[in-house]
Protein backbone atom coordinates (compact mmCIF):
# COMPACT_ATOMS: atom_id res chain seq x y z
CA UNK A 1 0.00 0.00 0.00
CA UNK A 2 2.94 2.37 0.95
CA UNK A 3 4.30 1.78 -2.75
CA UNK A 4 0.92 2.46 -4.14
CA UNK A 5 1.39 5.76 -2.54
CA UNK A 6 4.70 6.05 -4.33
CA UNK A 7 3.37 4.98 -7.61
CA UNK A 8 0.63 7.53 -7.71
CA UNK A 9 3.19 10.20 -6.84
CA UNK A 10 5.53 9.22 -9.88
CA UNK A 11 2.57 9.43 -12.46
CA UNK A 12 1.49 12.72 -10.69
CA UNK A 13 5.11 13.68 -11.40
CA UNK A 14 4.91 12.80 -14.99
CA UNK A 15 1.88 14.88 -15.52
CA UNK A 16 2.99 17.88 -14.02
CA UNK A 17 6.06 17.16 -16.35
CA UNK A 18 4.41 16.93 -19.31
CA UNK A 19 1.55 19.73 -18.38
CA UNK A 20 4.78 22.04 -17.13
CA UNK A 21 6.31 21.68 -20.69
CA UNK A 22 2.90 23.05 -22.21
CA UNK A 23 2.63 25.46 -20.09
CA UNK A 24 5.97 26.95 -21.32
CA UNK A 25 4.76 27.92 -24.26
CA UNK A 26 1.17 28.66 -23.68
CA UNK A 27 0.78 31.35 -21.19
CA UNK A 28 -2.31 33.90 -20.36
CA UNK A 29 -1.28 37.06 -21.27
CA UNK A 30 -5.14 38.23 -19.46
CA UNK A 31 -3.79 37.47 -15.73
CA UNK A 32 -0.17 38.87 -16.39
CA UNK A 33 1.52 40.96 -14.49
CA UNK A 34 4.86 42.42 -15.73
CA UNK A 35 7.56 41.52 -13.93
CA UNK A 36 9.46 45.21 -14.85
CA UNK A 37 7.52 48.26 -15.61
CA UNK A 38 9.17 51.81 -16.69
CA UNK A 39 7.43 55.25 -17.48
CA UNK A 40 9.38 57.12 -19.90
CA UNK A 41 9.18 60.49 -22.19
CA UNK A 42 11.15 60.07 -25.78
CA UNK A 43 12.11 63.45 -27.14
CA UNK A 44 12.57 64.22 -30.57
CA UNK A 45 14.12 67.29 -32.34
CA UNK A 46 14.61 66.73 -36.46
CA UNK A 47 17.56 68.32 -37.90
CA UNK A 48 15.30 69.27 -40.80
CA UNK A 49 12.46 70.60 -38.61
CA UNK A 50 13.90 73.76 -38.03
CA UNK A 51 16.82 72.78 -35.40
CA UNK A 52 19.97 73.94 -35.58
CA UNK A 53 22.51 71.67 -35.15
CA UNK A 54 23.19 72.26 -31.53
CA UNK A 55 19.54 71.90 -30.83
CA UNK A 56 18.68 68.67 -33.17
CA UNK A 57 18.75 65.08 -31.89
CA UNK A 58 17.41 63.43 -35.10
CA UNK A 59 18.52 64.24 -38.85
CA UNK A 60 16.86 62.29 -41.94
CA UNK A 61 19.38 60.34 -43.76
CA UNK A 62 17.24 60.12 -47.27
CA UNK A 63 14.43 62.00 -48.71
CA UNK A 64 10.82 60.96 -48.45
CA UNK A 65 9.84 58.90 -52.02
CA UNK A 66 7.09 60.18 -54.84
CA UNK A 67 4.52 57.46 -53.29
CA UNK A 68 1.86 59.35 -51.67
CA UNK A 69 2.12 62.60 -49.67
CA UNK A 70 2.78 60.79 -46.25
CA UNK A 71 6.39 61.32 -46.81
CA UNK A 72 6.96 57.06 -47.15
CA UNK A 73 10.69 56.79 -47.50
CA UNK A 74 11.69 59.76 -45.44
CA UNK A 75 14.25 57.84 -43.07
CA UNK A 76 15.23 59.35 -39.54
CA UNK A 77 17.91 58.44 -37.26
CA UNK A 78 18.22 59.53 -33.92
CA UNK A 79 19.52 59.98 -30.84
CA UNK A 80 17.39 61.09 -28.66
CA UNK A 81 16.84 62.17 -24.90
CA UNK A 82 14.77 59.64 -22.78
CA UNK A 83 13.49 61.35 -19.43
CA UNK A 84 11.47 60.41 -16.61
CA UNK A 85 8.77 63.09 -17.13
CA UNK A 86 7.61 65.07 -19.73
CA UNK A 87 10.31 67.86 -19.33
CA UNK A 88 13.02 67.83 -22.23
CA UNK A 89 15.78 68.94 -20.09
CA UNK A 90 15.02 66.92 -17.09
CA UNK A 91 17.80 64.46 -16.15
CA UNK A 92 18.37 61.89 -18.80
CA UNK A 93 17.10 58.32 -17.74
CA UNK A 94 18.63 56.61 -21.18
CA UNK A 95 19.20 57.66 -25.15
CA UNK A 96 17.46 56.30 -27.41
CA UNK A 97 19.26 55.48 -30.34
CA UNK A 98 18.00 54.05 -33.69
CA UNK A 99 15.66 55.22 -36.76
CA UNK A 100 12.18 55.63 -38.11
CA UNK A 101 10.82 55.79 -41.43
CA UNK A 102 7.74 56.73 -42.74
CA UNK A 103 6.19 53.72 -44.01
CA UNK A 104 2.34 54.36 -45.67
CA UNK A 105 1.25 55.66 -48.42
CA UNK A 106 -2.11 56.78 -47.42
CA UNK A 107 -1.44 58.88 -44.28
CA UNK A 108 1.11 58.93 -41.31
CA UNK A 109 2.65 56.12 -40.23
CA UNK A 110 6.19 55.06 -39.19
CA UNK A 111 8.23 52.20 -38.06
CA UNK A 112 10.57 52.68 -35.45
CA UNK A 113 13.49 49.95 -34.55
CA UNK A 114 15.93 51.08 -31.66
CA UNK A 115 18.16 50.77 -28.44
CA UNK A 116 17.61 52.34 -25.12
CA UNK A 117 20.90 52.55 -23.54
CA UNK A 118 20.41 53.05 -19.95
CA UNK A 119 23.47 54.57 -18.09
CA UNK A 120 22.06 55.79 -14.55
CA UNK A 121 22.37 55.12 -11.08
CA UNK A 122 18.72 52.81 -11.81
CA UNK A 123 19.56 50.80 -14.45
CA UNK A 124 22.41 49.79 -16.34
CA UNK A 125 22.26 47.79 -20.20
CA UNK A 126 20.00 47.95 -22.23
CA UNK A 127 16.13 47.31 -24.38
CA UNK A 128 15.48 46.84 -28.26
CA UNK A 129 12.65 47.46 -29.56
CA UNK A 130 11.23 47.81 -32.61
CA UNK A 131 7.34 48.14 -34.00
CA UNK A 132 5.24 50.35 -36.43
CA UNK A 133 3.96 53.51 -35.12
CA UNK A 134 0.39 54.17 -36.03
CA UNK A 135 0.00 57.64 -35.04
CA UNK A 136 -3.60 58.23 -36.05
CA UNK A 137 -4.34 55.14 -33.28
CA UNK A 138 -4.56 56.90 -29.67
CA UNK A 139 -1.95 53.86 -28.37
CA UNK A 140 0.06 51.36 -30.45
CA UNK A 141 2.31 48.92 -28.71
CA UNK A 142 5.86 48.46 -29.99
CA UNK A 143 7.98 44.79 -29.28
CA UNK A 144 11.03 44.87 -26.66
CA UNK A 145 12.67 41.33 -28.29
CA UNK A 146 15.59 41.70 -26.36
CA UNK A 147 18.24 43.12 -23.70
CA UNK A 148 21.44 43.59 -21.96
CA UNK A 149 22.52 44.05 -18.05
CA UNK A 150 19.75 44.84 -15.67
CA UNK A 151 17.37 43.98 -18.51
CA UNK A 152 18.85 40.30 -19.76
CA UNK A 153 17.22 38.89 -22.05
CA UNK A 154 13.62 40.89 -21.22
CA UNK A 155 10.96 40.50 -23.55
CA UNK A 156 7.47 42.79 -23.68
CA UNK A 157 5.46 45.30 -24.51
CA UNK A 158 6.12 49.05 -24.94
CA UNK A 159 2.95 51.13 -25.12
CA UNK A 160 3.33 54.60 -27.18
CA UNK A 161 1.47 57.20 -27.04
CA UNK A 162 2.02 60.57 -29.13
CA UNK A 163 2.18 63.05 -25.95
CA UNK A 164 3.13 66.54 -28.29
CA UNK A 165 3.85 67.80 -31.40
CA UNK A 166 4.73 71.32 -32.22
CA UNK A 167 4.94 70.94 -35.99
CA UNK A 168 8.67 69.63 -37.63
CA UNK A 169 10.54 70.72 -35.15
CA UNK A 170 9.66 68.47 -32.03
CA UNK A 171 7.59 66.00 -30.70
CA UNK A 172 7.48 63.66 -27.78
CA UNK A 173 5.88 60.27 -27.45
CA UNK A 174 5.27 58.71 -23.89
CA UNK A 175 6.72 54.89 -23.34
CA UNK A 176 5.56 53.06 -21.10
CA UNK A 177 7.85 49.53 -21.08
CA UNK A 178 6.06 46.70 -19.73
CA UNK A 179 8.34 43.46 -19.44
CA UNK A 180 6.58 39.83 -19.26
CA UNK A 181 9.91 37.70 -19.34
CA UNK A 182 12.51 38.75 -16.84
CA UNK A 183 15.80 37.21 -15.54
CA UNK B 1 7.26 4.15 6.15
CA UNK B 2 4.78 6.38 5.60
CA UNK B 3 7.47 9.13 6.29
CA UNK B 4 9.36 7.57 3.86
CA UNK B 5 6.75 7.91 0.51
CA UNK B 6 6.58 11.33 1.75
CA UNK B 7 10.44 11.78 1.74
CA UNK B 8 10.97 10.10 -1.86
CA UNK B 9 7.75 12.71 -2.83
CA UNK B 10 10.12 15.35 -1.85
CA UNK B 11 13.08 14.22 -3.38
CA UNK B 12 11.19 13.37 -6.70
CA UNK B 13 9.23 17.13 -6.91
CA UNK B 14 13.15 18.54 -6.37
CA UNK B 15 14.11 16.61 -9.54
CA UNK B 16 11.11 17.71 -11.25
CA UNK B 17 11.53 21.51 -10.17
CA UNK B 18 15.20 20.82 -11.24
CA UNK B 19 14.45 19.35 -14.92
CA UNK B 20 11.86 22.02 -15.24
CA UNK B 21 14.20 24.97 -15.12
CA UNK B 22 16.28 23.41 -17.59
CA UNK B 23 13.29 22.11 -19.74
CA UNK B 24 12.16 26.00 -19.98
CA UNK B 25 15.20 26.41 -21.70
CA UNK B 26 15.75 23.78 -24.08
CA UNK B 27 12.67 22.70 -25.89
CA UNK B 28 12.22 19.85 -28.46
CA UNK B 29 12.06 21.20 -32.14
CA UNK B 30 11.62 18.21 -33.63
CA UNK B 31 8.39 17.32 -31.73
CA UNK B 32 6.82 20.89 -31.71
CA UNK B 33 3.49 21.85 -32.92
CA UNK B 34 2.93 25.89 -33.39
CA UNK B 35 0.44 27.01 -31.23
CA UNK B 36 -1.34 29.42 -34.08
CA UNK B 37 -0.38 29.18 -37.96
CA UNK B 38 -1.65 31.46 -40.66
CA UNK B 39 -0.98 31.12 -44.35
CA UNK B 40 -0.46 34.85 -45.93
CA UNK B 41 0.35 35.87 -49.67
CA UNK B 42 2.64 39.40 -49.57
CA UNK B 43 2.14 41.85 -52.48
CA UNK B 44 4.72 43.81 -53.54
CA UNK B 45 4.36 46.56 -56.42
CA UNK B 46 7.54 49.04 -56.95
CA UNK B 47 7.08 52.14 -57.72
CA UNK B 48 10.08 52.55 -59.85
CA UNK B 49 9.64 48.86 -60.99
CA UNK B 50 6.86 50.36 -63.95
CA UNK B 51 3.82 50.72 -61.55
CA UNK B 52 2.34 54.37 -61.45
CA UNK B 53 1.71 56.34 -58.12
CA UNK B 54 -1.87 55.04 -57.70
CA UNK B 55 -0.90 51.50 -57.99
CA UNK B 56 2.36 51.36 -56.65
CA UNK B 57 2.97 49.87 -53.24
CA UNK B 58 6.19 50.58 -52.25
CA UNK B 59 8.95 52.66 -52.90
CA UNK B 60 13.18 53.16 -53.48
CA UNK B 61 14.94 55.15 -50.54
CA UNK B 62 18.28 54.78 -51.89
CA UNK B 63 19.85 53.36 -54.83
CA UNK B 64 21.77 50.58 -55.37
CA UNK B 65 25.99 51.14 -54.81
CA UNK B 66 28.64 50.05 -56.77
CA UNK B 67 29.77 46.92 -55.08
CA UNK B 68 28.91 43.93 -57.34
CA UNK B 69 25.85 43.73 -59.64
CA UNK B 70 22.79 42.86 -57.94
CA UNK B 71 21.43 46.41 -56.06
CA UNK B 72 23.22 45.88 -53.02
CA UNK B 73 22.55 48.91 -51.29
CA UNK B 74 18.90 49.65 -52.50
CA UNK B 75 16.79 50.03 -49.63
CA UNK B 76 12.78 49.90 -50.39
CA UNK B 77 10.13 51.04 -48.05
CA UNK B 78 6.42 49.41 -48.77
CA UNK B 79 3.21 49.59 -47.35
CA UNK B 80 1.86 46.27 -48.70
CA UNK B 81 -1.42 44.07 -48.74
CA UNK B 82 -1.35 40.71 -47.31
CA UNK B 83 -4.10 38.58 -48.47
CA UNK B 84 -5.23 35.20 -47.56
CA UNK B 85 -4.94 34.07 -51.61
CA UNK B 86 -2.72 34.54 -54.55
CA UNK B 87 -5.46 37.57 -55.81
CA UNK B 88 -4.03 40.87 -55.21
CA UNK B 89 -7.29 42.04 -55.02
CA UNK B 90 -8.66 39.83 -52.81
CA UNK B 91 -10.23 41.25 -48.96
CA UNK B 92 -6.74 42.31 -47.05
CA UNK B 93 -6.05 40.42 -44.19
CA UNK B 94 -3.09 42.86 -43.22
CA UNK B 95 -0.86 45.61 -44.37
CA UNK B 96 2.90 44.55 -44.11
CA UNK B 97 4.98 47.78 -43.22
CA UNK B 98 8.88 47.87 -43.99
CA UNK B 99 11.43 47.83 -45.33
CA UNK B 100 13.79 45.63 -47.19
CA UNK B 101 17.32 45.91 -48.73
CA UNK B 102 19.54 43.92 -51.16
CA UNK B 103 22.65 42.51 -49.50
CA UNK B 104 24.36 40.12 -51.46
CA UNK B 105 27.36 41.16 -53.86
CA UNK B 106 27.36 37.80 -55.59
CA UNK B 107 23.64 36.97 -55.99
CA UNK B 108 20.16 38.47 -55.32
CA UNK B 109 19.47 38.42 -52.14
CA UNK B 110 17.69 41.04 -49.27
CA UNK B 111 17.26 41.43 -45.83
CA UNK B 112 13.53 42.19 -44.14
CA UNK B 113 12.23 43.97 -41.08
CA UNK B 114 8.80 44.66 -41.11
CA UNK B 115 5.50 44.68 -39.04
CA UNK B 116 1.68 42.73 -40.36
CA UNK B 117 -0.81 44.97 -39.10
CA UNK B 118 -3.71 42.90 -38.65
CA UNK B 119 -7.36 44.68 -38.75
CA UNK B 120 -10.23 42.14 -39.26
CA UNK B 121 -12.88 40.25 -38.03
CA UNK B 122 -10.67 37.34 -37.46
CA UNK B 123 -7.36 38.84 -35.79
CA UNK B 124 -6.17 42.03 -34.10
CA UNK B 125 -2.80 43.66 -33.34
CA UNK B 126 0.36 43.10 -34.92
CA UNK B 127 2.97 40.41 -35.69
CA UNK B 128 6.83 41.89 -35.99
CA UNK B 129 8.82 39.99 -38.36
CA UNK B 130 13.03 39.50 -39.77
CA UNK B 131 15.43 38.07 -41.59
CA UNK B 132 17.71 37.37 -44.63
CA UNK B 133 15.48 36.68 -47.97
CA UNK B 134 18.22 34.08 -49.70
CA UNK B 135 15.62 34.62 -53.01
CA UNK B 136 17.42 31.82 -55.02
CA UNK B 137 16.81 28.85 -51.85
CA UNK B 138 13.39 27.37 -52.72
CA UNK B 139 11.78 28.60 -48.96
CA UNK B 140 13.72 30.63 -46.24
CA UNK B 141 13.27 31.20 -42.68
CA UNK B 142 12.08 34.79 -41.11
CA UNK B 143 11.76 35.21 -37.34
CA UNK B 144 9.23 36.45 -35.60
CA UNK B 145 10.41 37.88 -32.61
CA UNK B 146 7.26 39.70 -31.39
CA UNK B 147 3.26 40.65 -31.44
CA UNK B 148 0.86 42.32 -29.66
CA UNK B 149 -2.70 41.74 -28.87
CA UNK B 150 -4.15 38.74 -30.32
CA UNK B 151 -0.19 37.81 -30.80
CA UNK B 152 0.95 39.50 -27.62
CA UNK B 153 4.53 38.37 -26.95
CA UNK B 154 4.42 36.04 -29.94
CA UNK B 155 7.79 33.94 -31.31
CA UNK B 156 7.90 31.55 -34.07
CA UNK B 157 9.01 31.32 -37.80
CA UNK B 158 7.94 32.72 -41.00
CA UNK B 159 8.79 30.59 -44.06
CA UNK B 160 9.07 32.10 -47.26
CA UNK B 161 8.47 31.52 -50.66
CA UNK B 162 8.89 33.38 -53.79
CA UNK B 163 5.10 32.62 -55.60
CA UNK B 164 5.77 34.90 -58.72
CA UNK B 165 7.45 37.62 -60.03
CA UNK B 166 6.70 39.64 -62.73
CA UNK B 167 9.99 41.60 -63.76
CA UNK B 168 11.09 44.46 -61.70
CA UNK B 169 6.80 45.55 -60.93
CA UNK B 170 5.21 42.91 -59.19
CA UNK B 171 6.52 39.77 -56.74
CA UNK B 172 4.54 38.11 -54.66
CA UNK B 173 6.18 36.29 -51.33
CA UNK B 174 4.19 33.24 -49.67
CA UNK B 175 4.42 33.18 -46.08
CA UNK B 176 3.64 30.40 -43.93
CA UNK B 177 3.59 32.15 -40.17
CA UNK B 178 3.99 29.13 -37.18
CA UNK B 179 3.95 30.65 -33.97
CA UNK B 180 5.90 28.38 -31.10
CA UNK B 181 5.35 30.65 -28.10
CA UNK B 182 1.61 32.07 -28.04
CA UNK B 183 0.22 33.46 -24.66
CA UNK C 1 -2.58 7.23 6.60
CA UNK C 2 -1.46 6.46 3.17
CA UNK C 3 -4.60 8.57 2.14
CA UNK C 4 -2.57 11.78 3.63
CA UNK C 5 1.06 10.97 1.66
CA UNK C 6 -1.21 10.81 -1.12
CA UNK C 7 -3.03 13.95 -0.09
CA UNK C 8 0.63 15.44 0.56
CA UNK C 9 1.79 15.20 -2.18
CA UNK C 10 -0.92 16.56 -4.20
CA UNK C 11 -0.74 19.91 -2.39
CA UNK C 12 3.00 19.94 -2.89
CA UNK C 13 2.54 18.97 -6.71
CA UNK C 14 0.20 22.22 -6.80
CA UNK C 15 2.80 24.40 -5.30
CA UNK C 16 5.05 23.03 -7.88
CA UNK C 17 2.78 23.91 -10.60
CA UNK C 18 2.52 27.64 -9.49
CA UNK C 19 6.27 28.12 -8.63
CA UNK C 20 6.85 26.22 -12.22
CA UNK C 21 4.81 29.20 -14.13
CA UNK C 22 6.62 31.69 -12.31
CA UNK C 23 9.63 30.54 -13.10
CA UNK C 24 9.05 29.95 -16.82
CA UNK C 25 9.15 33.94 -16.38
CA UNK C 26 11.66 34.81 -13.94
CA UNK C 27 14.80 33.11 -14.36
CA UNK C 28 18.09 33.48 -12.54
CA UNK C 29 20.74 35.52 -15.16
CA UNK C 30 23.58 34.74 -13.05
CA UNK C 31 23.67 30.65 -12.40
CA UNK C 32 22.78 30.62 -16.22
CA UNK C 33 24.87 29.22 -18.38
CA UNK C 34 24.25 29.32 -22.16
CA UNK C 35 23.11 26.38 -24.27
CA UNK C 36 25.03 26.89 -27.01
CA UNK C 37 28.35 29.13 -27.48
CA UNK C 38 30.00 30.41 -30.61
CA UNK C 39 32.90 32.40 -31.10
CA UNK C 40 33.14 34.19 -34.86
CA UNK C 41 35.32 37.22 -36.40
CA UNK C 42 33.47 39.93 -37.96
CA UNK C 43 35.06 41.37 -41.16
CA UNK C 44 33.75 44.56 -42.50
CA UNK C 45 35.79 45.68 -45.84
CA UNK C 46 33.97 49.01 -46.97
CA UNK C 47 34.16 50.11 -50.44
CA UNK C 48 34.47 54.04 -49.39
CA UNK C 49 37.46 53.42 -47.15
CA UNK C 50 39.36 52.66 -50.17
CA UNK C 51 38.84 49.52 -50.94
CA UNK C 52 38.36 48.07 -54.81
CA UNK C 53 34.79 46.56 -55.76
CA UNK C 54 36.99 43.11 -56.15
CA UNK C 55 37.97 43.49 -52.23
CA UNK C 56 35.55 45.41 -50.50
CA UNK C 57 31.92 43.73 -48.67
CA UNK C 58 30.03 46.61 -47.74
CA UNK C 59 29.03 49.91 -48.94
CA UNK C 60 27.74 53.27 -47.96
CA UNK C 61 24.04 53.38 -49.33
CA UNK C 62 23.61 57.21 -47.58
CA UNK C 63 25.70 60.06 -46.82
CA UNK C 64 26.35 61.00 -43.36
CA UNK C 65 23.74 64.02 -42.25
CA UNK C 66 24.76 67.40 -41.11
CA UNK C 67 24.03 66.64 -37.47
CA UNK C 68 27.76 66.51 -35.57
CA UNK C 69 31.00 65.52 -36.59
CA UNK C 70 30.76 61.51 -35.87
CA UNK C 71 28.60 60.81 -39.50
CA UNK C 72 25.30 60.12 -37.79
CA UNK C 73 23.45 59.32 -41.07
CA UNK C 74 25.46 56.75 -42.64
CA UNK C 75 24.07 53.80 -43.30
CA UNK C 76 26.33 50.69 -44.34
CA UNK C 77 24.85 47.85 -46.07
CA UNK C 78 27.49 44.88 -45.55
CA UNK C 79 28.03 41.24 -47.11
CA UNK C 80 30.68 40.33 -44.92
CA UNK C 81 33.15 36.78 -43.95
CA UNK C 82 32.60 35.64 -40.86
CA UNK C 83 35.33 33.47 -39.47
CA UNK C 84 36.69 31.08 -36.66
CA UNK C 85 39.76 33.12 -36.26
CA UNK C 86 41.41 36.28 -36.43
CA UNK C 87 42.31 35.71 -40.53
CA UNK C 88 40.01 37.14 -42.92
CA UNK C 89 41.18 34.51 -45.62
CA UNK C 90 39.87 31.64 -42.87
CA UNK C 91 37.24 29.51 -44.11
CA UNK C 92 33.95 31.27 -44.02
CA UNK C 93 32.05 30.02 -41.11
CA UNK C 94 28.99 32.24 -41.88
CA UNK C 95 28.12 35.42 -43.60
CA UNK C 96 26.48 38.26 -41.87
CA UNK C 97 24.16 40.22 -44.02
CA UNK C 98 22.69 43.36 -43.07
CA UNK C 99 22.98 47.18 -42.41
CA UNK C 100 24.37 49.39 -39.34
CA UNK C 101 24.20 53.15 -39.25
CA UNK C 102 25.91 55.81 -37.29
CA UNK C 103 23.58 57.05 -34.84
CA UNK C 104 25.49 59.48 -32.08
CA UNK C 105 25.53 63.14 -32.57
CA UNK C 106 28.58 63.63 -30.19
CA UNK C 107 30.77 60.31 -30.40
CA UNK C 108 31.08 57.33 -32.41
CA UNK C 109 28.20 54.75 -31.98
CA UNK C 110 26.46 52.74 -34.61
CA UNK C 111 23.61 50.51 -34.48
CA UNK C 112 23.41 47.03 -36.13
CA UNK C 113 20.96 44.83 -37.15
CA UNK C 114 21.68 41.57 -39.18
CA UNK C 115 21.45 38.24 -39.92
CA UNK C 116 24.19 34.91 -39.52
CA UNK C 117 23.58 32.83 -42.47
CA UNK C 118 25.37 29.50 -41.66
CA UNK C 119 26.17 26.83 -44.44
CA UNK C 120 28.93 24.61 -43.19
CA UNK C 121 29.59 20.84 -42.05
CA UNK C 122 29.04 22.23 -38.56
CA UNK C 123 25.67 24.34 -38.69
CA UNK C 124 23.07 24.92 -40.76
CA UNK C 125 20.20 27.79 -40.75
CA UNK C 126 20.46 31.62 -39.44
CA UNK C 127 20.58 33.66 -36.09
CA UNK C 128 18.93 37.52 -36.00
CA UNK C 129 20.76 39.96 -34.26
CA UNK C 130 20.31 43.88 -33.69
CA UNK C 131 21.79 46.13 -31.27
CA UNK C 132 23.79 49.56 -29.95
CA UNK C 133 26.96 49.04 -30.89
CA UNK C 134 28.79 51.98 -28.29
CA UNK C 135 32.00 51.66 -29.93
CA UNK C 136 34.30 53.42 -27.49
CA UNK C 137 33.26 50.85 -24.45
CA UNK C 138 35.56 47.76 -24.61
CA UNK C 139 32.66 45.44 -24.75
CA UNK C 140 29.14 46.00 -25.99
CA UNK C 141 26.17 43.04 -26.39
CA UNK C 142 23.85 42.60 -29.36
CA UNK C 143 20.28 40.80 -28.67
CA UNK C 144 19.90 37.44 -30.59
CA UNK C 145 16.47 37.61 -31.31
CA UNK C 146 15.67 34.64 -32.82
CA UNK C 147 16.92 31.73 -35.28
CA UNK C 148 16.02 29.35 -37.63
CA UNK C 149 17.39 25.53 -38.48
CA UNK C 150 20.41 24.54 -35.99
CA UNK C 151 19.43 27.72 -33.85
CA UNK C 152 15.51 27.55 -34.21
CA UNK C 153 13.74 29.58 -31.95
CA UNK C 154 17.15 30.30 -30.61
CA UNK C 155 17.76 33.75 -28.08
CA UNK C 156 20.98 35.15 -26.71
CA UNK C 157 23.36 37.92 -26.04
CA UNK C 158 26.42 38.46 -28.53
CA UNK C 159 29.02 40.35 -26.60
CA UNK C 160 30.89 42.37 -28.93
CA UNK C 161 34.56 43.35 -29.27
CA UNK C 162 36.44 45.85 -31.73
CA UNK C 163 39.51 43.48 -32.45
CA UNK C 164 41.07 45.53 -34.91
CA UNK C 165 40.78 48.46 -37.27
CA UNK C 166 42.42 49.93 -40.20
CA UNK C 167 41.34 53.31 -40.93
CA UNK C 168 38.17 53.33 -43.02
CA UNK C 169 39.30 50.68 -45.10
CA UNK C 170 38.82 47.50 -42.35
CA UNK C 171 37.71 46.42 -39.12
CA UNK C 172 37.40 42.86 -37.03
CA UNK C 173 35.07 42.41 -34.15
CA UNK C 174 34.99 39.64 -32.14
CA UNK C 175 31.82 38.42 -31.67
CA UNK C 176 30.91 35.93 -28.85
CA UNK C 177 27.72 34.48 -29.30
CA UNK C 178 25.97 33.05 -26.13
CA UNK C 179 22.22 31.54 -26.49
CA UNK C 180 20.44 31.21 -23.56
CA UNK C 181 17.20 29.72 -25.03
CA UNK C 182 17.82 26.89 -27.25
CA UNK C 183 15.02 24.16 -28.57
Amino acid sequence: MKLLAVKLCFILIILVCQSQSVLALKKNSKTMKPCKQLELYYHDLLLEGGNDVANATSAAATNATKLGNFKLGKLIIFDDPMTKDRNLHSPLVAKAQGFYFYTMKTDYSAWFAYTLIFNSTDYKGTLNIMGADLMNADTRDFSVIGGTVDFFMARGIATIITDYVLGLEYFRLKMNIKLYECY
